[in-house]
């Protein structure tokens, strides 16, 4: 099923807040769900949100918030606004007693964020970051994979996500590409995991004012090491990420729709790492796998109807959602580690959250 | 034409230092070869030496280097030894007089195969490197599309070699495959883009005792930046790099023999870098390619014919090598600069003759 | 550009006969075509014909074909009804002194096909096919390459269309997917090529009542043969198509958005066919082409708007358009001859037009 | 293993005739197996045989056929020679009490290779066929799977087996290329799956003298149907075969060593054939599979020294070899019918041994 029919639930009110970009898809989206109501749709620009829910429908527009916030039919609000609006938007919203789903990144700055993860947790409201990737069907079977411990040990994940992109102007390509890396490794990665210290390196051969160009080094809790290569000037498009385990290690390329998973039964193995030295011995020691691959099907659904589907179920449930506000607060935390390595040609900066 | 005819040129007398694992095909190669007589193999182990020769043929075997050095019908030495006899053996045969190919690693350390080059210059003789890579046709091609300028100015490189390799003993993956990397850059870019400085992250997950996972990054002179990624534990073999230019950008993949080298038209345009600041101007200078991609044929032709060929026409020229001392010696210079930048966690170390 | 502007000419009025699966996107594309007026979506349910145009557009619903017929600000009609209709329906627009455009296939029948043409005729109305995909950017560059003479003489094509396909209720495999290939040969080989006789093979390995794999080769005038695998068992979805020439040779993977045509300078010559027989004066003849390979850049276009494009401009100038009625009406003897020829195990049949 | 060792088995004599294009493979091959002596080498031209041999070794070299039939100590000949001699060197060596393994095909004409298969049946010797690519990790589990039922019953076979192929002088593309395809299908086919009549179509557009494009159809008993491509004009290699079952259906991409086998788990399921006609009722009893792909891990191992093995095996237990001489019997009937049905312009001819 695409979208949870919440039971006999009465359907939620909601109010979108941004018709740009990305806003009309979440309408269309939430007015496909039978988990929500959507009441509002919120722009500065009256005109423009108007158009996105057209004459007819039962969707209200204005270009004031506060008609949102004073609306007591609407206990949820998407934040889809510019990045740099998100923080006093999801403020006002938490503050007003709405559960808030805020657009990546959840505010411009660590700090910000931190303040709307502890108003949400004071307020006891529920704070969802919109990592859409993590709802693919795809992402959603890795995270099951590696969590249920069908690879092993975590060793690497190598992600690259380049294209001929978009030269953005306000943010580099780091801003720009790693954020899908970053959310979707929080996402799948156990705990036990999670990054420590980040260094990037960056060119911008084509002067662009910041880097189009850059790799990303995550260490990782463990020893293991994760890697990112995100780059808008590559002719051809690659969206792969590898992650080695040490029973198994998992491929996803997601522009090969017919195998879009592949999982290896292959690997090397040192039987006890403590004979290190005693060569001889040690080569006894490392065996090599070269099992069979399997590429899991994966079900068709769509990835937005499985973040409504969350967001719904959290506020009902009264739980923290599964991309919740200190998700979007270790990507930031990471983005800002990442920049700073970036000034510093390289340095490795440890993270506060590590 | 695979091996070059000398046309009515004496054949040079040759000898070769090691039958080991790469030995034989040197053999083979140079008694296949109209520019050399293979006088001599020498190996500690004379029986394996007469192994790999045949009992009935003209070449003679022995396993002192003297007798080598001492034959005045032997112009030329190649040396196959295991990396810590490079040295030695490279120097004696000099010193002897003789010109002489060398293995890969040119030595053990930068300073060794710094005296090499040294005594090679003031004996004048011919002192070159076995990057067997550089003479296979792909690279060949790739060398004359960067140096005519098909691809404009060089903007990045990005380089990927992984595949569930042999864990070695003495060296770590770094030292295991970078060297084809760092040996075909040095081949292939110009001499306006040689490296500068060079940042190394690494991981060792299995208790190998050193880095099997290994990410290099090379600050090229011009802005331009050059990253490699090792790896001896993926499942997947893949052998490609990437050469991003101002006017076209180069894929080659050389697990793909039907379309080893891809030449694409398409890429950013940045009418004019001083304009960044005047969002609207800039927005209106940049521009994107997205011309026709041209897959050129590339000629059939064995690597290790083209490595005597050019060996022979050097010595006969009195010219320095496509791939002589110094591109070995640069090649180690990168080597030891990552081996210090992987201890120091990913500290840019920058280079001698940066 | 993706829709004619249709400079400062009158829009021309123009009704949808059909609500069903195709009709939607029909009505989509006309409301953002400049060249037509959309006045009327007719559908023997009207209710289905309004929760397609929604409720407060421009665009009338009735459930009675003689509406728009009667209305004489609606000059052409699109059916888009299930092919048993396409006859009575496109049959009594003509009469009345509409333009006409049919989705495929024009009429259930051959001979019903062949009274939509020659009343078009005498009418002198406009009667189009809409052969969708020979309006990709894909297939109009592979027409431009055939027909210019790029590949020389055309020697043989090869289709592979072939997935895991809906085991249709009324209809085998090859009404199904051949018409595709059908008619984007009709749209891209030469007069000269036209196919003389079919050969069609299949089996219903399922018992799904007539064939789910089928195999359909045609003899073409001049000595080619073309070839098409369809296959709705096929675990992984293919969709290729080789045509060789005696000068270069085209694949065509719409699977592969990064590189959909390939054009190869790479082939078989030979000198002289006449000296066939004395082999050694032949082997000399036998030569080999193997030169670059070229894919060559695609714009972004939908199919469907220059399918609107195309029958606006044709009954602009009152010309035949480039999938015009007699296209269909090929289309049908092919598939027509394939289904005498599956009865008679192979046999080859002969076309009517051939 | 890549070798029989044949445990203390004396190793059995065995002569090979014909030193030409496939022979010095044999010649290493045997050299290297543990199950022969490699007694002679007979070549018409007994220098090259000397030279295929080399001077030092104790194969001995004969232009006399007789000398290898007369030596008692040669139990065994192996016919590499041109088709047209394989029927007199076979037969002889049959009446003289040797075990004959013979290169493709079998003989030049059913008829010759009818008496072959009797007169080894009369006299009890081992009668084999060199089928190599039946000895390959690939089709040895392709038959292990298909034999073993785990794809379900056979539904399609579809083969492709296309490049820019060297034109031959005496066989056309059929002859060429199509004893593979026929050769593994009987090989991995079960017995109720055997070709009962075949229907080939071609062209030679370039004017070779026969076809340089084949299609070749195949009615399986039990109502399958198997289906080759051969072309020597395509620029681009293929190696592909799709094996349909009821249950699974197989993959096997020969130039993606890694991952040359794909079963897929995916498929059209029809619950009760009988109820074709009421459409409501077989909608509902047709259902669609789309589960995991397993790409299962191949052993390495060359063809060859699976051949080998099989033979001395055969011989040693006096029993008749996978590939035995009914095998070559059955391809050939396939190619004599495919070559009176391209006679006939795809006339369906019934086989043989259908």
């Amino acid at each position: 099923m695409l979208v949870s029919h919440g039971s006999d639930a009465e359907p939620l009110g909601v109010g979108v807040v941004g018709a740009g970009y990305w806003g009309p898809n979440l309408v269309r989206n939430l007015q496909a769900s039978f988990d929500f109501n959507l009441n509002w749709l919120c722009d500065l620009d009256e005109g423009r949100a108007q158009r996105v829910v057209g004459r007819q429908g039962r969707v209200r527009t204005t270009s004031r918030l506060q008609d949102l916030l004073d609306d007591t039919l609407t206990q949820a609000v998407v934040v889809a606004t510019p990045a740099q609006a998100h923080y006093d938007v999801a403020m006002a919203a938490l503050q007003a007693g709405k559960h808030v789903l805020v657009e990546k990144p959840l505010a411009s700055a660590f700090v910000q964020a931190a303040q709307l993860v502890s108003t949400a947790n004071d307020l006891n409201r529920v704070l969802m970051c919109d990592h859409t990737y993590c709802y693919t069907p795809a992402v959603t079977k890795i995270r099951e994979l590696v969590r249920g411990g069908v690879l092993g040990d975590i060793q690497f994940v190598d992600s690259v996500r380049i294209n001929l992109g978009l030269v953005q102007r306000d943010v580099d390509v780091l801003w720009d590409l790693a954020p899908h890396d970053l959310s979707i490794l929080d996402f799948v990665l156990p705990d036990g995991c999670r990054p420590q210290a980040v260094a990037a390196h960056g060119a911008d051969p084509i002067g662009a004012g910041h880097a189009c160009v850059a790799y990303l080094t995550l260490q990782l809790a463990g020893g293991a090491i994760a890697h990112a290569h995100v780059n808008w000037l590559s002719p051809t498009k690659v969206r792969t990420m590898m992650i080695g385990g040490s029973k198994r290690t998992l491929l996803w390329d997601d522009l090969n729709p017919s195998q879009r998973l592949s999982v290896f039964d292959r690997g090397v193995d040192l039987s006890d790492p403590n004979s290190i030295g005693a060569d001889e011995r040690r080569e006894a020691l490392i065996s090599y796998r070269s099992g069979d691959m399997v590429a899991p099907a994966l079900p068709e659904r769509e990835a937005l109807a499985g973040v409504s589907a969350e967001f719904a179920e959290a506020i009902r449930a009264g739980r923290s959602p599964m991309t919740d506000g200190s998700a979007g607060l270790r990507v930031l935390d990471v983005l800002e580690a990442a920049s700073r390595s970036l000034e510093y040609r390289g340095a490795v900066v440890p993270l506060r959250s590590g």
